[in-house]
């Protein structure tokens, strides 16, 4: 089956404790759809600019993405500067450029409307009502959020969230959304707006999936150097919502693999700058990993 | 087997977002042999003043404990007063009362001398030292330590490791000790310092231990009420090296049996103020959530 989502696509300027990069290749929809590509077919509704190159459609086709649904308008493209310190946990955004991102309006092209699996990266919950109002029947709706539209659009958001199966958002995101401190009690109320799993990411530490009382919890993989978190989040989303795109099975033991490759993704994502790592995997390497993580996690039953 | 624990008893007052109270039992030798004393027969050298009372005393007694290592002292007993915010992993500390603990010299009676398995807890790094030069010929020696040493003693500390076999301290602890952000390069450097395993407590996110080249990472139990977080490092060493000492058996698979064990304890003391809920636990209740555990991590290998 295949995989539809909705997000950004722009260029990043990050600095982090180990390196530069000046306007490379990054937005949600890029980095979850390159890393959902070793799972699924996928195709993209986003928006670029007339400043956007060729080459970079090109990559996305290479990983047998549809770009149909990448509208080009007149303008810049979407551009993000951001800085991470030790804590590569958080970013510290420096400055955010919109551009033709702006007055982007999704758009689904006919052959996407009957896509049975749609992703709804982070943007306006309005916009991400007004693409679930545009396809047909999809059996599985997953949507990330952010603080910004908690904070500025929380009545919006709530409704799109009854709308939708798994919201995968972050610790901090989480809290907030809830009004609650303590997570376990946050994911209680979140489910209670309409998701029936909340994933949520923990950058160093993590995920953690929350569904009725059935917690499953997975450590990020040890690097030893992590050069840039940008795009992890949305890494792990596509891995994660790849697999039940690939396997459409919603089982709990499903999902629970569904979050161990996303995490791999995440991992390797998080390697290099941009796309660079993740650009040319082996499937064999994420296979490989996922072993490791069973290696990093597995402990005796009592006997 | 039996294990030895060096460390502190104290009146401890807290504040929580959930509540407050004053002067009741703390202190890390305390939490630590309360916990471990599900497992394995312990014994304490400490010291008290003449203020703390005779049913403490009876208490730890009542948990098999052997107290005769404890030393009562003209004066009074150390206090320590802290405070948690809503981010339940850090304490503030408001004030520290040192007490007869300022002038604690650890003399390990006669009969504790073969102990096989050592624990020191968070104490002075040349103590820790000369507790080891007491001891006759532990099988296996495990310890605490924290900033105000890592900073204030370094190099004391680094001649206290070199005679470790298994260091158990926090994240930020961690990454102090090594002078490195990255905590598996951390763990590396911390390893050429001496012991042989590195135990890294991260709160509401969990354990991760490093061994040469392996990794295990175990989440924390997930809860809706964390009450008060004081003494739960103690109590996951406890429930750690409890394990250890009562199955003395070291290998990679026992270890992270031992990780989950501690976790256990460590899950069960913040469920309330000092030493409430730890010190009337059925063994049944420590195997249930052991099992917990396994159903909270456990994801299928790959087909």
């Amino acid at each position: 089956m295949s995989l539809l989502v909705v997000g950004s696509i722009a260029f990043d300027s990050v600095k982090t404790p180990f390196g530069e990069v000046e306007e490379v290749l990054g937005g949600s929809a890029t980095y979850f759809s390159t890393s959902a590509s070793y799972f699924t077919e996928v195709a993209v509704v986003a928006v670029v600019g007339s400043d956007f190159p060729e080459k970079y459609l090109r990559f996305l086709k290479s990983r047998r993405i549809d770009i149909d649904g990448i509208e080009r308008s007149e303008g810049k493209t979407f551009r993000w500067k951001g800085e991470y310190g030790y804590d590569l946990n958080e970013a510290h955004t420096l400055d955010t450029q919109l551009n033709v991102f702006q007055s982007f309006r999704p758009k689904i092209p006919e052959k996407y409307k009957d896509k049975k699996v749609v992703f709804l990266a982070n943007i306006d919950p309005d916009l991400q009502r007004d693409v679930l109002h545009q396809v047909n029947d999809p059996v599985l709706v997953a949507c990330d959020t952010m603080n910004y539209w908690i904070e500025g659009k929380r009545d919006s958001l709530l409704e799109t969230l009854k709308l939708v199966d798994i919201l995968i958002i972050n610790d901090s995101e989480a809290r907030e959304l809830a009004k609650e401190p303590n997570l376990v009690r946050a994911a209680k109320k979140i489910l209670s707006y309409g998701p029936n799993t909340l994933v949520v990411k923990r950058g160093e530490y993590g995920a953690i999936m929350f569904r009725d009382d059935r917690i499953f919890a997975a450590p990020a993989y040890p690097l030893e150097s992590v050069f840039d978190p940008t795009g992890a989040g949305d890494c792990f989303a596509g891995g994660f919502v790849g697999y039940l795109a690939n396997t459409m099975n919603f089982e709990e033991s499903n999902l629970r693999k569904a979050i161990i490759f996303g995490s791999v993704m995440a991992s390797y994502n998080v390697e290099a700058f941009s796309l660079e790592r993740i650009k040319s995997l082996d499937y064999s390497e994420i296979e490989e990993r996922y072993r490791e993580f069973k290696r990093l996690t597995h402990f005796e039953d009592l006997t």
